[in-house]
């Protein structure tokens, strides 16, 4: 069974509104989903980066990069962004998968299995997780590599992917040996 | 600004599994879907009914409501059956615009205002707010008029409407005046 | 690899303009498509009607039914219409696949390979095989099972599904055995 | 009304089978788009590119433009390549809309007509049309600026377009005035 490993608008600038807290929570999970392309890597596992453009549509892939680490904290966008063999999707608005290629790519390359990382846990994560469901793919999501704006809602949202979207929520260490 | 008052999978057998503590919640909220419904027709405001077909592709809209009737809990379907010329779509699988024609309904109705009730509120009502939002429809939830089956999670699922997903969530006594 | 046959917008009462040209063509398909809806319930193909529902959403489909043996070609309709245990899907418009449940129902019974039937040849039936190839579905039509209103495009219609969409463009009778 | 002029699938190497009709064709319609084009900039008009990317999803928008001036035919791209503000959207396959962030796109500034022009006539033209139809956008089809494989069908499928989609199709000249 293929799996995909998808990063979730992890090219931000950090300037809007609850910032602060998402950067918090980011700082703990870039190194996770770093292991986590690193490992996908080695296997037979395909890496997507899915990213809000911020309505730019003209710009493409390498701008939105540079935009990113443009932004507030570089740091936080430095150790993953995309090298150039990934692909890398743009989506308007929420999950990965409203309004964007993710689905065919994912089909056209015989995946059934996604490890989902990246934030907003309680929100593009989340309705991510939802729309993998919908359209039957295995969802896992690696609780450490995936960041919250308010906690208790990122802790009920993983708790809604376990209980109703019939997710595997474990820790990055668990969750890489599903990728091979 | 036209208004839709949608009612999600209350036709229902309530025999599944977590039928016990949802049909509590439920018996809570019939009456208050019934008020909405009746305040609808009295305004221009359109309804539409959406369920889960439970995988039963020949059954038609009188079958199905046969069927909810037949259930363990008739009580709580007889009085929301919907009349017979109230539109009834049909669903696979939990959000309310997926694979459905319901998007397209409502703006072919210049819809651009949605009251989601019914059940169950973590789950289908989560995310039918996301998929309406998403696509830019204006939502409104009456909390006392959609059903929980796990009382934090409802709780958190709301919470996760009016803070993440721009939804207005009221009781229906606030919400009766927004269909007009 | 598992087989739909997709009877299209046959429910009509054929009272809309062109409605002359297109019955006299409907004539020579009805034989057809009963042979190939029974020699589909002989083979483990699923059969599914999908059908305009001239925007009467509170129609079900016993009065879709209805309101086609009721118009002007009954003979037209009867010898096709739905059994009770075969799936009918309402479409808003043109192709099968826009807006409805019909990708997620073939999906969810492994169907790969579709035999596209009805009308008319140059509107759904080709729009129908473009979202049918899209998809990665395997198409057949066959020639004379299918009903146009203009001669020329209808033939044209079946030359860009054969050329451009990869569908077996065959006769009932060929087709017949592509079922099994 | 805001209306967009859509450029389809004209960064090509022109390297693929029929590549000879079709870039005989092109040549004649490459200096209306770029009218069109500018005409489109001293308007209120939206520019969209859409291009298949040839299955290489690493492929940001400046890779895919060198792609296709590197190709057989550059003097058939260069004219109308597409400058560095203007949108461009990917597409898997066939329809502009199929997958891809259009739709959204274009509902998000208010366009409600569109302009179709690129390749190929027959195949992605039609099928951009009728998708762009089908979600109730007014089409129009400059038939000097879309460019054919086969020419009776790319004939057969501006009728169908004009017939059964409600398209436009007249010469540049009549549409330059329709984009103000």
């Amino acid at each position: 069974m293929r799996t995909a490993l998808l990063v979730i608008d992890m090219l931000n600038r950090y300037e809007h509104e609850d910032a602060g807290s998402l950067a918090e929570s980011v700082a703990g999970v870039v190194p996770n989903i770093r292991r986590l392309v690193d490992a996908a890597a080695t296997q037979d596992a395909l890496v997507v980066y899915v990213n809000d453009n911020h309505d730019d549509w003209a710009a493409g892939r390498d701008e939105l990069i540079r935009w990113a680490l443009d932004g507030e904290q570089p740091e936080l966008v430095e150790p993953i962004a995309p090298a150039s063999d990934v692909p890398l999707l743009l989506k308007a608005r929420h999950s990965a998968f409203y309004a964007t290629q993710l689905e065919y790519l994912l089909r056209s390359r015989a995946v059934e299995r996604i490890v989902l990382t990246g934030q907003v846990t309680e929100q593009c994560i989340l309705y991510s997780t939802l729309d993998a469901h919908i359209r039957h793919f295995d969802v896992a999501v690696p609780r450490d590599a995936v960041a919250h704006i308010h906690p208790e809602l990122g802790d009920a949202a993983l708790t809604m992917m376990e209980r109703n979207m019939a997710a595997t929520v474990r820790d990055t260490d668990d969750l890489i040996e599903f990728l091979t």
